[in-house]
C-alpha cells in the first residue's frame, strides 16, 4: 500500500509461540486473528488508509496491557495502540503487521469527585457516555467533537483533541491531571495524580497528552472537569470583511467575556456549498461575505440574554455587523449549529477534498484562504466553473483559537492539484509560524510535514524524548516523528 | 554550608581564561566578579540559602545566553539560572560555586496582539510590570502572586508558578503558548508559537515549564492572556465545619459559574493569629470554625452582585453559612483581600515557622491540620500555652484550588519539632496521593522528598529526561531530581 516505506526489519515477526503466550495471559474474547474481525482494526474511519495487521489483543486491565508491552519489548513485535479508530491523519491503524491494543475493554469510571469536579477514568471509556455520566452530576467533560459518540477519552488525550469546547475550556493539557500508561518495556507509569496543583518534578504526563501512542499505551486518566453551564445562547450574523469578523471577535471578548464558549466563522463561499450541496435552510436570507457564529454558556438566563442583546446591538451600531438572528429557542439554537457543521459534508458531496487543518495568527488566517484561490487561478486552474475540476476554495472554522480549515473541492481527486497545493501550503503556514496540524495531530499523513511547523532544534529535542523512551521504536511506528 | 553534599566533581572550575572568553562575548558592565555585586545573587529572598558564586553574568540576548552556555557545556561549568530571585525552595540560587545567569537584561515585551491576547516577552521581565501593560490593552496576565513587584515572568514559567489567578484561569501549562530556550550544548531552541492550536509532535516546551532551570535557560515566553474584568466583588464569611465550607465551594461553582475567580478559606486558628499579631481588624465580628473569601470577577456589575446576593441569601437559606459582609467599595475589597494575605506575616512574627505548601483531595485537606495538631499533643507537645514552645497550628489556602497551607508556627526553630513532623507530614500526604508542593516547586529544599510524590517509575522517567537534555548535569545542580 505504502511503496515508499519499508517494514522496519528491527522488528520481530509474529509466530505462533507468540500467539501461545498471548492466549496464557488473555481470555479468547480478547484475542482476535480471523481476518473479518481484523478489519475494522485495520482501516481507519475515513477508509483512507489499510494496514495489514494479524493481531488485535483487547486487554481488559492496565496489568494485561503491561503483559502484552513486555513481552513485545522482549520480542521487538511493533504495536499500534486504538482507540476508537476516529482520527483523521491514518495515526491508529496499522501500517505493516503491527498488533493492535484495542483499549475498548477498558471502559470503566474508577471515581468521580462531586466536590472537586474530578473524574478518573478508564482510557477506553467512549467520550459521549462519559459526557452524560458528567451530565447527571451537574459537570462537563472539557471537550466536545464531532465523533464523541465512539471515540474514546484515552485517544482524546493521546492525540490532544481540540474541538468545540476548546475556546472555552482550553486544551487538555490544561485540564488533563493525571495519566496512568504502560511504556514500550511493560513499566508501568502511575500518574494518575488527581490534584489541580502539584510541582513535584518535570510534567511527564504532557509528553503522553498528543504523542499518538508513541511513547506508550494511555490506560487511565484523570480529568478537571467544569461545572455544566445552565442557560445556552446562539447567535448568528452577516459582516462584509474578514476585518470585521476580528472586530466582532474581541468585542465579544469584552462583552461577553466568561460566558463566552464558540466563535466560528464561515466564508460565503463555505455557506454557498451548504446552501447547494445539502437540504438545510440559510439562517439568514441575505447573503455576505463572512458569518459568524457566538455561543454563550453561563449561569444565568436573563444576565446571559442581556449580555448578548446588548453585544448585538453595539455591533449594528458600531456597523461591524449588516444582519443577524438570535436563536429563540433549543429548535433554532441547534438548527444554526447543524447549518455550521453541514460544511464538510457538504463538500464531500462534490467529489474529493483537500483538506488543511490549519492554526496561523488570526490577522492572516484568511489572507490563507484568498492566496490559495490566487495560487490556484496563477496555476491555470479555473474555480466553480462547469469544466474545471475544483469546485470550490472554501475557508471556516474556530476563530477564537485561531483555527481555520481550508477545503479545497474537487470532481476528482488529481496529482496536479494536490502539487499545486502542496507544499505550498505549507510554505505559507511555515512563513506566517503558523501549524500544519490544529488539532487532528501528526499521524502517518502529515509525518513528512512536519518540519514546516517545528524547527529542527525542537524536532530534535522530541527524537531524544522518543528514543530514550521507545529505544527499539516499537511504538506506533512509521508515523508522528 | 551543607556538608552533607559535596561539589560534583565532574564540574570545571573556572579560571582566569573562562573570564577572558566571557569578557569578549560580553560587555563589562554584564559581568560581576566583587563579593558585595555577587552577595545579592548568592542568597534567596528569604535569607535560608546561601551560595559561593564567584561570577555572574547578565546577557542581553538569547544569542548571548547562548553563548555563555555553550563555553559552559563545553568546560563542564555548571551554572543557575536566576530569574527575580524570589522563590521558597531554594532553586534559583547555586550551591557551590555555580556561574549565575540572571535574565534580568533580558526585559523586552517583543509583541503584542490586540485581537488574540497573545503576548511574546523576554524571559526577564517583571511580572508586574507585564501585567501593567497589558492592563493598558485591557487584558490581564493569567498569573498574580505576592512577588509580583520582582519575579520575571520566565521565573515564573520555569517554576510553573500557581498564585492567586489559577482557579479562574488555569495553569501556565495551559496559558504559556511557546518557550524560548537556550539548553545545555548552547543550542537555541525556537519554541515561541503563538497559537492556541497545535498538534505537531511532543509539547516539549511542556517539560521547561516547572524544570526549575534543570533542563534549559528560559529566554522568552508566549502566553495567551484574558481579557481584563470590568467588575470585581468579595465577600468573606464564617462557617462552622469543614464539610459546610466544601458544600459553600461546590455551590459557588454552580451559582457564580463562570463569574467565580478565587475560593480561600482559613480556619479560627490563622484568624485568631492574625487578630492577635497583627493591627488588622476582623472582617466579621462574631467568631466562627470557618471563613471563606470568595471573589467573582465579570464583565456586568450589575449581573456580578445579583448572582453574588442570589448565592449568598441561598447559603445563608441552607445554613451553610452563619455570618457574612459583602464588600461594598474597593477599599473593603482590599480590607478583606489584605486579611487574608496577613496570616504568613502574622505566623512569621511569633519567631519561626514550618511551612507546608501541600496539594491534597478536598475532602481529607482540612484533616492534615487536625491529624497534625493531634500528632505533636501525641508526641508530647503542648500548643498555644505559655511555656510551649509551639504556638500555633493554622491551614488555610487556595480551596479552590485543592493547595493547603499547614503552617506551624513555634517560638524558635527546633529539631525534635522538625522530626515530629517530617517525615510524617510528607508519608500523610502520600497515603492520600497529595502533593508535597503545590506551587513552590522543589528546588534544594524539597528535592530529598520528591518520593513522597511520586512513584519510581515517574521518577525514572525525569531522570531519563534530565540525562538526555544534560548529560553532565551542569544545568542548576544539586536540586529538583
Amino acid at each position: 500500500m505504502y511503496p515508499e516505506i519499508i517494514r522496519d526489519p528491527r522488528f520481530g515477526e509474529l509466530t505462533q509461540a507468540d500467539i501461545e503466550y498471548f492466549k496464557s495471559i488473555l481470555p479468547e474474547s480478547s484475542i482476535l486473528q480471523d481476518d473479518q474481525d481484523l478489519s475494522g482494526y485495520n482501516i481507519d474511519s475515513m477508509r483512507k488508509y489499510n494496514g495489514q495487521s494479524r493481531l488485535v489483543l483487547k486487554p481488559r486491565s492496565t496489568e494485561e496491557v503491561s503483559k502484552i508491552m513486555k513481552h513485545c519489548g522482549e520480542r521487538k513485535l511493533a504495536v499500534v495502540p486504538q482507540g476508537g479508530n476516529t482520527g483523521l491523519v491514518g495515526g491508529s491503524v496499522p501500517v505493516f503487521d503491527e498488533i493492535v491494543i484495542s483499549l475498548s475493554n477498558l471502559n470503566k469510571i474508577r471515581s468521580f469527585d462531586e466536590v472537586s469536579g474530578i473524574i478518573v477514568a478508564d482510557a477506553g471509556c467512549i467520550l459521549e457516555a462519559t459526557d452524560m455520566f458528567l451530565a447527571e452530576h451537574g459537570y462537563i467533560f472539557p471537550l466536545d467533537l464531532g465523533a464523541k459518540g465512539s471515540c474514546h477519552i484515552g485517544g482524546n488525550v493521546a492525540t490532544n483533541a481540540g474541538g468545540l469546547r476548546l475556546l472555552r475550556y482550553g486544551s487538555l493539557h490544561g485540564s488533563v491531571l493525571g495519566v496512568e500508561a504502560v511504556m514500550a518495556d511493560g513499566t508501568i507509569v502511575n500518574g494518575l495524580g488527581k490534584l489541580r496543583k502539584d510541582n513535584t518534578g518535570y510534567d511527564i504526563k504532557q509528553l503522553l497528552i498528543g504523542s499518538e501512542g508513541t511513547l506508550g499505551v494511555i490506560t487511565g486518566v484523570s480529568v478537571l472537569c467544569p461545572k455544566r453551564s445552565k442557560v445556552m445562547n446562539v447567535a448568528f450574523f452577516g459582516l462584509d470583511s474578514y476585518e470585521k469578523v476580528q472586530k466582532a471577535f474581541v468585542k465579544a471578548k469584552s462583552d461577553l467575556g466568561e460566558i463566552l464558549s464558540a466563535f466560528e466563522f464561515m466564508d460565503r463561499e463555505s455557506q454557498d456549498q451548504v446552501a447547494q450541496f445539502s437540504e438545510l435552510r440559510r439562517p439568514l436570507d441575505e447573503q455576505h461575505n463572512f458569518y459568524v457564529l457566538v455561543e454563550t454558556s453561563g449561569s444565568n438566563r436573563s444576565h446571559d440574554e442581556e449580555k448578548l442583546q446588548e453585544y448585538l446591538e453595539g455591533l449594528m451600531e458600531a456597523e461591524i455587523i449588516d444582519d443577524g438572528v438570535l436563536a429563540q429557542d433549543e429548535t433554532q439554537m441547534k438548527n444554526i449549529w447543524t447549518w455550521r457543521e453541514g460544511i464538510p459534508e457538504s463538500l464531500a458531496r462534490t467529489g474529493g477534498v483537500y483538506k488543511y487543518d490549519v492554526s496561523i495568527p488570526l490577522e492572516d488566517l484568511y489572507l490563507m484562504v484568498e492566496d490559495c484561490r490566487a495560487k490556484l487561478v496563477e496555476k491555470g486552474y479555473e474555480i466553480g466553473t462547469e469544466e474545471s475540476n475544483i469546485v470550490n476554495v472554501v475557508g471556516y472554522g474556530h476563530l477564537g483559537d485561531g483555527n481555520l480549515h481550508l477545503n479545497v473541492a474537487v470532481k476528482s481527486y488529481s496529482k496536479d492539484v494536490e502539487h499545486a497545493l502542496e507544499p505550498w501550503v505549507y510554505e505559507w503556514i511555515q512563513k506566517r509560524q503558523g501549524s500544519i496540524s490544529a488539532e487532528h495531530g501528526l499521524g502517518f499523513a502529515k509525518r513528512p510535514y512536519l518540519k514546516y511547523s517545528k524547527d529542527q532544534s525542537m524536532i530534535n529535542l522530541m527524537k531524544q524524548v522518543k528514543n530514550v523512551y521507545d529505544p527499539d521504536g516499537i511504538m506506533n511506528p512509521y508515523k508522528y516523528i
